[in-house]
């Protein structure tokens, strides 16, 4: 199946229907795996990269409902990182090819330059969906919107500190969050493939969005490393008639051990995840 | 002088004290003037586009303030076009290295992640500025805030259809953008770093930002093939003490002509521009 025919909803509607639920994010760049040294040395950083990957997908593949890569990380690297990127994507469609990819970028610019992201995100990296802001409005996300078989996930409510002051500001009762949430369900989501992401750090705004969006599908990050409480998420996450979510956690999982374990460590904590979500469920 | 000893402040201050206030946007990629195809066909796409922005700053540099290059254009390319997009910045600093390059990526995650946007557009790709989105708060655009030598310019009210769905969003009697404005004026420019983004295609909007940010440098992008109008635009941004800002078009200079005086009616227009500037100067 070429990415083109690929189709981001297909899949991950299959996954929700097999209770999985975890999103396992392959953001390396910041620390490898001692093993790994060696590879970086002989071979360089894409690589590394490319064995930490497999590794990690071997390890947890039959587990989780989607993959998410942060471009960033990547990019971090310059263009031996994104030859990396690009490699990860094509590879895990090769190895999982039931298995979505998110390419968390988080773009948004005018129409004209978005349908270039387009390119860079589907086209040359291949990923199955994308992250993307809100700010500029959905006549510009238009080249994302118009793309049904791609998912293309909203910024709504984010995790880390500061996502308050903006988000938080209080319009005619609801906070902007909550109204990005509204104008994407009611608006946006003419091609039936848009999400949200909303941090699990918030479950309270994680409930006020399914107030106003109940059957947009959630990328909800900030698990792990970033503290936020999976059952917590998971309960506010469940919407009316169906469970439409993803689950994301990245730095607890690819870095839960450094040594020789590591692939192993990194399957057992995404199917601590996974169970969590089940005891919920 | 290396990248790291750039300052994008002291670089943009001389330029505006030499009434230069004209910023060209490099974004190639879609079109490409005739007498550049033999270069495209016998040595690449990355060979083409520098050909292409060496003809355009040969014939523009001393008339401009700052030069403009949204990655989109180049990221749609792949690694060939990155590649591309990081040697034109270097040759930039070499043939002009007076002349300021604002990277117009529109990033913004996270402040873990923001660090590697960072070492992405200033390390590896070696821009002296960078446009952000400002959507995830203050905390998170840490990484950009904190590198007091770079030029931080936050998107505040930006062009296209679509761009008042969310900043036109009306909070204690102020829209979004007005907030956004505020918020850097008063609390984000604490290195007196920041800029921000302003359409031409709105002077009113403009007008609003100067009230509550008259010292914060703007860019103003929109005009040309966008539509914006520039004595109204500014007008409108013309401080009380001084005159801090960047006029930028692109498509309306370096698509001005396809033939082989692309490079003179690029250098007709950035003059044209220019003088328009001064005229309301």
């Amino acid at each position: 199946m070429t990415v083109a025919q690929r189709d981001f909803w297909e899949l991950a509607n299959d996954k929700w229907r097999q209770n999985k639920f975890v999103c396992v994010g392959l953001d390396f760049g910041t620390q490898l795996p001692i093993p790994l040294y060696s590879v970086l040395q002989e071979q360089g950083l894409g690589a590394a990269f490319m064995h930490f990957a497999r590794a990690i997908v071997a390890a947890t593949g039959d587990v989780v409902g989607a993959y998410k890569i942060n471009s960033a990380f990547y990019e971090a690297h310059g263009t031996e990182g994104i030859s990396a990127l690009r490699r990860i994507i094509r590879s895990i469609h090769e190895w999982y090819p039931t298995i979505p990819v998110i390419l968390d970028a988080k773009r948004g610019d005018i129409a004209f330059t978005n349908e270039r992201y387009a390119q860079y995100a589907f086209g040359f990296l291949g990923a199955d969906a994308i992250t993307v802001h809100p700010y500029m409005g959905q006549e510009s996300l238009a080249p994302f919107l118009g793309r049904s078989n791609k998912g293309v996930f909203v910024l709504c409510r984010t995790t880390g500190d500061g996502a308050d002051e903006f988000q938080g500001a209080v319009n005619d009762d609801n906070p902007l969050y909550v109204r990005v949430a509204a104008r994407v369900a009611e608006h946006w989501n003419k091609n039936q493939n848009c999400g949200l992401v909303v941090g699990a750090t918030n479950p309270h705004a994680i409930r006020r969005v399914r107030e106003v969006a109940p059957d947009i599908p959630l990328l909800i990050p900030g698990v792990g490393a970033q503290g936020g409480d999976v059952l917590d998420a998971v309960s506010a996450a469940h919407s009316a008639t169906e469970r439409t979510f993803f689950v994301s956690a990245s730095r607890s999982i690819v870095f839960a051990s450094f040594m020789d374990d590591f692939a192993g460590r990194a399957r057992q904590r995404t199917l601590a995840l996974h169970e969590q979500i089940q005891a919920r469920g």
